[in-house]
């Protein structure tokens, strides 16, 4: 008998903070001598709350909205309690994170309902189309764009529709390799029930810990081995969505013909036009090998050309990433030992193999080839340090919000030729802006999801925290949004827009490809009660 | 200096037939006697009238919209004579030529417009929306699905909207590998302009002689070489849209999760959304190297599992079909030669290899063991032959109509366990549907398009012709969309969905899919002027 369901009971993440916090790791001695002395980071910041020293204003959930929520959950799904509300409070960016830290929990919802199955979802849609209630779809509750955070003029409640319980795996098909889950199953849950039958989805971003199969799907989530198994929006082949206006079934194929792809509208949708409530994706055999390799190379610029070779002309790894100059010598990559400088210099790449041994061995001898040719130098260490750190960068943020720094991350794209440029101006903002309010901050990057035509940046930027740092990161975070519009990228390669990155979306899509998204929505949501404000802005 | 136009006029396709008159084939004795025999077929079919010997009604265009049309694009781009009205007439499947023989052109523009710019394209949209006229947009009018079949009523009047003029390799990008064409190039044109820098588009659909680039984006079109260049919904990367509303500019990167992936809504919109007035399409070096080899399998089960180990576990080959026993038998690899059995019983795939010269050998040989491990064993004639013939099929049609055989092709897709029983059910439909009306027919398939989770079902149907053969093809097509419906498959794989297979389409993605694409063609085009009836139903 293989299983349908996790084995086990569903781990609450920390509640403003990330993770489990039993893995929290404390700051080296190391990193907080360089906050100081290079960052001017000279007071704690403000510290997280207890739970229970914290409080949600009361719910204003009207009666006939949870009696219709309870004939659809049942009563025990329908948790009006203050540890539920708070719990469900934003997501895991830094300005959710420090709004939690200084006890704003303006945004909890008024009930968190626990659906289990596609038809409580359609009942509980229809119950707040009704009564005016908005619906925020949580999943893992990662979401680092304000994904989380509704607007709530209009409605007479908000309502967190926690999907967790929806964690099945409802069906195998071991001859096309598809594997259909429900949405709640986070990632290793996920990955458990797929390799019972000898699969692996393959699908492993840095929130793979905690967050959902639903999530990864309505915000065209990324993982680290992308450039094998490709990003989940190709890894998904078929989907399910609840809407208030009734069911889409979309995927009778891998590909088609017949009109656009609905699929697409679908993901990247980010619960604005319905909850996803079943996501059927590609598998591939479990491997039977995976290596992750280090390389140095003498320049960012050097690297880039090399990650650009292998995806264009191959062999292509399954996992290609590469540090720049500031984050090799930072060894973040270690966020167990940042700030010890092990490294020798340059820029690191990370290359790996994941297949059939023999696939693997072919693969990597002739990758090594390339890279020797294109200037690379192997660096023993830094694979399995890499694979060893894979999931903790988070952890790090908490701990540098509570020495008092301020610590963020974004991400954008664009095609291989813009990448420089791109590149330049996006850690020029973000320098700029902060050496402007007294905080010159140190801007990291690395490139971590390549195309044969172009690839993803992803900035990590410190400095220290003013009195009001969510202000302080409001300007710098406006600046790197306006740099990457103004230089032709996409405002999000894979965290998603939410709703601190609609007003970059509107400018990058244009008032014709807002009009297509509102136009969307208003057929499926016409009183708009889902995620109001994420994506689009609400109807006038 | 490299070109950025074709060096040379554009041909004019047969105006009832396939392509260039000159290349039309005779039968051959041995097909002939096949069709008496076997079909029944004892009567020749109403033979293509001349051109000049076919009148259309005379035009309606308003006399407004002729002059906000002559405003836009000059005098001598607004035709209305009847050479250019009847090539504008319908597309290229059965029904059109059968209706065409006739002498039906009740469905002739009622002007030709020629745009040459962008901008040219927003002012015919804006005159048209202005004066009711409806707008068919046409590249090589070679739809097969009633895509060029524009539903009149509530218009003054039906232009076409030829891109022929747009012709441009408007950029090339040699770092990302990308190319920006302007959408009246044919295949070959756009072939030949991107191989002066040295790549390839590698989109080689059967149509590839005389279609376009805009029409292959706007009909989601996948070539013969899918499995190694992609479906060109996959090869696409940037989109230019004018619509009545103005101008979508799609595609910042590759993969972006800012938001839905509105590119994926414009291709397969089939003019109804707009009109594509620049692709920009990932481009590869020109292989060094091309094999097309043939291997013989028992049957067509074990064919298609030799097909989807290598799509599934590698290497993959670049071009991958199989023929059924039916079309293996009746050779029609060899269009020149069909009915001349030189075929050794079971069923042929062609499995070809582009690339390096080393990275074919290595590809070749690692496939050579694993199809013979299956059970495959060469047939070196095969793979020439079907290199000569790739682009010769419809030419054999207008044969077969002249002889009075009535012969149509019809696709679908759908994942791979579920392909056998589709392979069953659309043949089945089609025999019996045929039979019933006393002409039993021959059902031919292959799968030409092969993905990790599916692939493709591609059928030609011929029998003897009725007295009416339109409405025994009409019978006979009905039912095969019902049983693609009824046993899960998608109603196209790449040929579309135009007017013929709209109801199926409805059926597919049900009530809120079809909301959806009703939503989002109101949303650019509020007077419903775009391609009405084609895709979505017209609004009540």
């Amino acid at each position: 008998m293989t299983s349908t369901r996790p084995d086990h009971g569903y781990p609450e993440i920390a509640w403003a903070g990330w993770g489990d916090p039993a893995d929290a790791a404390p700051l080296s001695a190391a990193l907080r001598g360089l906050l100081a002395q290079a960052l001017g980071v000279h007071r704690e910041g403000t510290p997280v709350p207890a739970l229970d020293a914290v409080r949600p204003s009361p719910s204003t959930l009207p009666d006939a909205a949870r009696s219709a929520l309870v004939a659809a959950v049942g009563a025990e799904h329908v948790r009006e309690d203050d540890d539920a509300r708070l719990r469900h409070t934003r997501g895991r960016s830094t300005p959710d994170l420090l709004r939690l830290r200084e006890g704003d929990v303006g945004d909890a919802p008024d009930a968190v309902v626990l659906p289990d199955t596609h038809d409580q979802v359609l009942a509980v849609l229809a119950a707040c189309a009704a009564e005016r209630v908005a619906v925020v779809p949580f999943g893992g509750g990662t979401s680092v764009v304000g994904g989380l955070e509704p607007q709530r003029e209009g409605f007479a409640a908000v309502i967190a529709l926690d999907l967790r319980r929806m964690d099945q795996l409802v069906a195998v098909d071991s001859i096309s390799r598809t594997v259909t889950l429900e949405p709640g199953l986070r990632g290793p849950d996920a990955e458990a029930l797929v390799a019972e039958h000898g699969f692996t989805i393959g699908h492993h971003p840095q929130s793979f810990l905690w967050a959902t199969i639903g999530g990864f799907a309505a915000a065209r989530s990324s993982g680290q081995a992308s450039a094998g198994y490709g990003r989940f929006d190709e890894i998904v082949v078929g989907l399910r969505v609840a809407t208030p206006t009734g069911t889409l079934d979309l995927g009778r194929a891998p590909k088609s013909a017949a009109g656009p792809d609905l699929r697409q509208l679908v993901l990247g949708s980010e619960g604005a036009f319905g909850v996803i409530t079943g996501v059927t994706v590609a598998v591939q055999p479990q491997p039977a090998e995976r290596v992750y390799d280090g390389w140095r190379f003498p320049s960012f610029a050097e690297g880039t050309a090399a990650l650009r070779r292998l995806v264009q002309d191959g062999p292509r790894p399954t996992v290609l990433r590469l540090s720049d100059e500031v984050e090799t010598a930072l060894n973040l990559a270690r966020p167990d030992e940042v700030g010890q400088d092990g490294a020798s210099g340059g820029v690191l790449a990370i290359v790996g193999f994941e297949g059939t041994s023999a696939n693997v061995g072919e693969r990597r001898a002739a990758a090594e080839a390339v890279l020797r040719e294109l200037g690379g130098t192997p660096d023993a260490d830094a694979g399995p340090a890499w694979e060893h750190g894979r999931y903790k960068g988070p952890y790090l943020r908490d701990a540098l919000l509570d020495a008092g720094a301020l610590v963020e991350t974004l991400e954008t794209t664009t095609f291989w030729s813009n990448l420089p440029a791109l590149y330049q101006a996006v850690g020029d903002a973000l320098r700029e802006s902060l050496s402007a309010q007294g905080t010159p901050p140190v801007v990291l990057a690395h490139v971590s999801h390549v195309y044969p035509t172009g690839a993803s940046l992803y900035f990590t930027v410190a400095c220290a925290q003013l009195d009001d740092p969510l202000a302080q990161w409001r300007r710098a975070k406006a600046a790197a949004n306006d740099a990457i519009v103004a230089t032709g990228g996409s405002i999000s390669h894979h965290h998603g827009v939410g709703i601190d990155h609609r007003e970059a979306l509107a400018r990058e899509i244009g008032p014709l490809g807002v009009a297509l998204l509102r136009a969307a929505k208003d057929a499926v949501d016409p009183t708009g009660i889902l995620n109001p404000g994420v994506l689009v802005a609400p109807a006038p």
